[in-house]
């Protein structure tokens, strides 16, 4: 258990008025006791109270080697699981509730008068989530870098008559030499008009000459998210497919260049967005700048227009605009960015010049 | 919209009391739209209500190609979706809730007063979803003859000096190759002693002489999942290996041989659990004798000692016996079943007679 992080998230609960909650989601177990979880449609949870010590709720199919016994509350697939919290917590004071606990649960727990209340307790744990820390920021570092390797050694398979498919395929085999624990997510390869889809699953699309050829793709070290996206050509570049470029990169670099302490999400996702639009392509820029990203490849904090929130000290989220022509071409170009006490670190190095494979 | 499974869903609700529902399943979604949703954290919905037509809440982000418009509620980031409905649904009477509903939904719904009460609905679902109609029964049918040949293929590449990854990577390419949409699950591999753990992960692992080489695989084809465990020899079996062997496939058809409607889940696990127990190996059998499948690989309907329900003409789930002995070995067997009029179809062909690969 990682008393410090758990102090935090008491700390702020005791401020939205909390002094107890069950926390659900497998990410913030994991960040909370360095095991992961992977419980499928069955109850895991972990009972923080004031004062008490934790609890967490498992499964007897399951393991959670870091735990310590006396933390640990058995069941069976025979029981309940999630009324075993019923004698621990205290049912005259409100319970706060992880935001993706499963409703079966809650509505259990609502049969059974579990607490005088429930409350969205997310807020608590994702501001601390948000704010990483020392060990967090390492591995997120060490992710990033191993991204840049692998899209320097996917782009010298890029050659004539390759297909997305065959460089998808690639990209896991160097995400396994690498020593990546997993994708991200599933790696997306865009060749021509298919990355006008930003979400284009590789398929069997044949390269050709003047085409892009987008790649946007992640690895998972010790248990941080990378993300990236750069987008390249084959043989040679349109006059209107660099135009289209350097706006995306104009962007890119403008969002990156305002970002420090005390900015807000909407302001950055504003400054990329004024440059695209300003250039007449507006309407093409369909998605919100960026997310938030650690152990999951999305975490709260949305860079996009509703987030009035200042960005903090050890916010890490991606920077990643777009245009999308439908039914000819698509550029985004995506790094991660670091807040620092002092302005912003990019984690990421591949080059962002427009680059025409030979 | 599948207007025939709504009227079954329907009708299922009206007997528990119910006259609306909001389904956030988005299996549940498919299986009564014919569209994928990948929602991710965002709000997806259908609202099923007595006499007027379904809604559909869903993102702009997002298509449903097989939803006429005049079903669906769109609305955007900047909105609060889970309240979209507020002005469709009957606020003096209960509410379906789908189990998977994420908690800051439902306690959204409940803080603006959406309804009288909140109920489960999903087993009102559940129990549609678990009688295959013969569309689905066809898929699922095709489903499972690929994976038969998937291990007729994947059998030719065991070799000496192979990997786990190795088998496991050409498991991806041979299912591509015969036109699964993607795998079920993770393919599981596993030599000698890795099989003792049920979930292991294929890893770096050589294959030796007189190991057991265990998949357990399935893919997806047209939405539908297939699911099968065989186990082989290499080289050579010990008189051991051949006793857990042959008691695990005792097991496996022992539970096939009983299986029909009126039968109880439970029944059919104390049956393969008896056959293991008797031969001396009942504490190395460690779960349920197995779990329903279909659009999902893992559906509602355990085939476990706690499920007294009946099987129905329909049903179609996994019969996987299995025998975990640490550090030393592992055997599974798993066919998908079927239950008809008259008994059971076995869905899988692929042999389970104990084989030595040479």
């Amino acid at each position: 258990m990682d008393q410090s992080r758990i102090d935090r998230i008491m700390t702020s609960m005791k401020a939205a008025g909390l002094s107890q909650a069950l926390l659900s989601d497998p990410f913030t177990l994991t960040y909370l006791t360095g095991d992961r979880f992977n419980p499928n449609e069955r109850y895991l949870a972990l009972l923080l109270r004031e004062g008490q010590k934790p609890a967490l709720f498992l499964n007897r199919l399951f393991v959670a080697p870091h735990v310590e016994a006396e933390f640990i509350v058995p069941y069976d697939d025979s029981e309940r699981g999630a009324l075993k919290c019923l004698p621990l917590i205290d049912r005259k004071a409100p319970l706060g509730i992880d935001k993706r606990l499963a409703a079966e649960f809650l509505l259990e727990l609502q049969e059974n008068h579990a607490a005088s209340a429930y409350v969205n307790v997310s807020p608590c744990v994702d501001h601390v989530r948000a704010c990483k820390d020392a060990d967090e920021i390492a591995k997120m570092e060490y992710a990033s870098r191993m991204n840049d390797e692998v899209m320097a050694r996917i782009k010298t398979c890029v050659r004539a008559g390759v297909t997305e498919l065959e460089l998808a395929d690639r990209l896991n085999a160097i995400y396994r030499e690498l020593g990546a624990q997993r994708l991200s997510f599933p790696s997306i390869v865009c060749f021509g008009a298919n990355a006008a889809d930003p979400h284009h699953s590789p398929d069997g699309t044949v390269l050709k000459e003047g085409d892009c050829v987008l790649f946007d793709i992640g690895g998972v070290w010790n248990d941080y998210c990378s993300d990236m996206t750069r987008t390249y050509y084959y043989k040679f570049v349109t006059d209107r497919d660099r135009e289209v470029y350097e706006t995306v990169l104009r962007a890119n670099l403008a969002a990156e260049a305002i970002m420090k302490q005390g900015v807000r999400y909407c302001d950055l996702d504003a400054e990329a967005r004024r440059i695209i639009t300003d250039a007449g392509y507006g309407p093409y820029f369909t998605h919100r700048l960026g997310h938030s990203i650690g152990l999951q490849g999305h975490e709260w904090g949305d860079v996009g227009p509703v987030n009035t929130e200042p960005v903090k000290t050890g916010n890490i989220f991606s920077c990643e605009p777009g245009i999308y022509l439908p039914g000819e071409t698509g550029v985004r170009i995506e790094d991660l960015c670091l807040i620092t006490d002092d302005g912003v670190k990019i984690l990421n190095q591949a080059s962002k010049e427009l680059e025409i494979i030979q």
